[in-house]
């Protein structure tokens, strides 16, 4: 087995953690971002730039796969790794979240999900044992198992349902999973509700996955109640193993949640607002298409050491982005997953050196998120739109 | 002053030549084609990868850079060069001709055109001399005088009247241009009458320009009308000068072009059909929509050089173009570039081998030309939409 953490440094005032994950496409260094390759293509960029900003995994996603081009195309052209030429790790998520999120239809059974395609309006269903089958052959290093996601509004019992159910999905995954070259993690659910996350994180457990996520955060919940939710699972999950919080990927949330513990992350977030003209830096967020940055001879970020801010000044990518030019998508795309990838290289680091608490109380200092409001306004519109990824 | 034509060989069977033109940013081998960067990029790519196929010579715009960011912006910034960061030469368009194809008002007066914004709908007057101190704003190492564009319906009168004064601004525009490390072309008009652009030729040639350009064609004419037409401006050409076909691109028009004589060439066309998803082989073009890429487990063309040919299946273009991922229009406007970019070599090599005409008569067995009535819809329909480049 090909798959092992092996924790180098364990921060001694808070809970963070660094450490070496080895897979069967190369090492990964922990806590890790991993920019979002739904479709099979981290938007707009090649493999070549992927690696250039520091990627070792990227998260590939079975709904999208399966629906277009199909899983036995990309199996017959040697897998996802061969397919979109990607040689580093690869985590592929389920699709359950996407079947929840995506599809007009979605109705669940104690069997599996029936849920209609958003491209052609196909009916599909989808068991546990189809999403491990369909993950065996697209071939990423690491799978996630079939779940139930519910919205951060759930009721205790909708939740307990919803957790119930994944637990036996998740059961019927771990038995079902047959490659050995790739590894099955389990998915902690349980909505906003601190015993059912505690109850889930013991019952995966007890399944002895080979790393674990906590699904169903960072869906419009109050950032408190998010860190919150983490603390409670993460108390009850080894410390052996890969902790995951699934679609968490603002910087803040990333540090924060660092300092409780949690190892990998992955989120559409920097791609997605790196679309719509919003580059980060240790500042915050700001939007390159604002009459400031106008004639602004300097990089983006002068302390920034992405291929955008080594080669372009803001002045340019501003005209890029305001006459909707492809090529500025690209530009604040490394930009943002850059800022990111080194932000985790940065926290990486402090753990090792034993600073990582002066580290995140100089970020919080300057870092100034994106107003609450607007960022829980954001995300509710971009779940209702039903976009890709 | 840099700018200096050698002619290397010339062909014994047609009139092909090989030269070296030599820039203030470099040597251009000719006969050359210049991607195009109306707005200080070639659609989605970087000057890396501009580099990396071959380009050693582009065109830009100075309709659309004038209108944004503003001719002002560039120069304060060092000039086209530093702001878009291409090392190699650019040519700079006076923006003559997308006044008439873009604007949604033109007005022409001896002075000079005043049209409205297609971005703003605010009024502008640009005059000849105006044209020719915002490309020296713009630093480009050849530039275009401002000139009158007629449709390839015109009738003799119309197109005599806007001769005339092509005539009169192109006399303006060499009075006032200063610029020492940058040359002025001359622009041959006179629609689709052959004594008419005899006369174009004759009189600009009188003015002596550093390099002649041949106007107006490419617009939806037959393709006969069109190489006949070159025909009888090239002979009234000096030799010792470039001639260049302004917006032609087609790999067919530009082989038989260079049989008559032509040593430069720019056209949208190579990306924006790649855009659309048509990819070029020496046997014509195919669209990768198709469903017969959907499972290819080969390079769009096994024969091609490009990053795109090199590095993915044709099943894996075919899926990014399905999902509309905006990779998919990088990795065929690099094909369709290079494509296009090699055919250059290719025809240089023969010219120099002394094997052109055996060239041309193979290239012309193979390649089937895309459906000539398709080919005027599809322009005039692109000519209606006013797209920028």
């Amino acid at each position: 087995m090909s798959h092992k953490l092996e924790l180098v440094n364990n921060c001694s005032k808070t809970d963070a953690r660094a450490g070496m994950l080895a897979t069967s496409h190369g090492m990964v260094n922990t806590p890790a971002f991993m920019p979002v390759a739904s479709q099979a293509t981290v938007k707009t960029l090649t493999p070549e730039e992927l690696d250039s900003i520091g990627t070792t995994i990227i998260v590939s996603n079975t709904y999208h796969l399966h629906l277009r081009p199909g899983v036995d195309i990309i199996k017959n052209l040697g897998g996802l790794h061969e397919f979109m030429r990607w040689n580093g790790a690869i985590l592929t998520d389920s699709g359950g979240y996407q079947v929840f999120s995506l599809s007009p239809l979605c109705k669940i059974t104690e069997e599996g999900v029936t849920f209609r395609s958003h491209i052609d309006g196909s009916e599909q269903f989808l068991t546990p044992e189809k999403a491990v089958e369909l993950q065996e052959g697209l071939g990423g290093d690491i799978i996630m198992p079939l779940d139930v996601c519910v919205t951060c509004e759930s009721d205790h019992r909708t939740a307990k349902e919803a957790m119930e159910i994944t637990h036996r999905w998740a059961s019927r995954c771990h038995c079902s999973h047959q490659r050995t070259d790739q590894v099955l993690y389990g998915i902690v659910q349980g909505g906003l509700h601190a015993n059912l996350r505690r109850e889930s994180a013991q019952f995966l457990t007890s399944l002895e996955f080979s790393g674990y996520a906590i699904g169903g955060l960072s869906l419009g919940e109050q950032k408190e109640v998010m860190l919150s939710m983490i603390e409670e699972t993460v108390q009850f999950l080894p410390k052996s193993k890969i902790r995951y919080v699934m679609g968490l990927g603002s910087p803040e949330d990333i540090v924060e949640s660092v300092a409780r513990g949690v190892d990998l992350f992955d989120s559409a977030l920097p791609t997605r607002v790196a679309r719509n003209g919003a580059v980060f830096s240790m500042y915050g967020r700001q939007n390159i298409r604002n009459a400031s940055f106008k004639s602004k001879d300097e990089p983006i970020d002068p302390n920034c050491d992405c291929y955008t801010c080594r080669n372009f000044s803001a002045a340019y990518v501003h005209h890029l982005m305001r006459c909707e030019e492809l090529l500025a998508y690209r530009l604040t795309t490394i930009h943002n997953l850059r800022f990111v990838l080194r932000l985790m290289e940065q926290i990486r680091q402090s753990i090792l050196n034993n600073t990582f608490a002066s580290f995140r109380q100089e970020f919080n200092d300057h870092y100034q998120p994106t107003n609450e409001q607007v960022r829980v306004d954001q995300k509710q519109k971009w779940l209702r739109s039903h976009r890709s990824s």
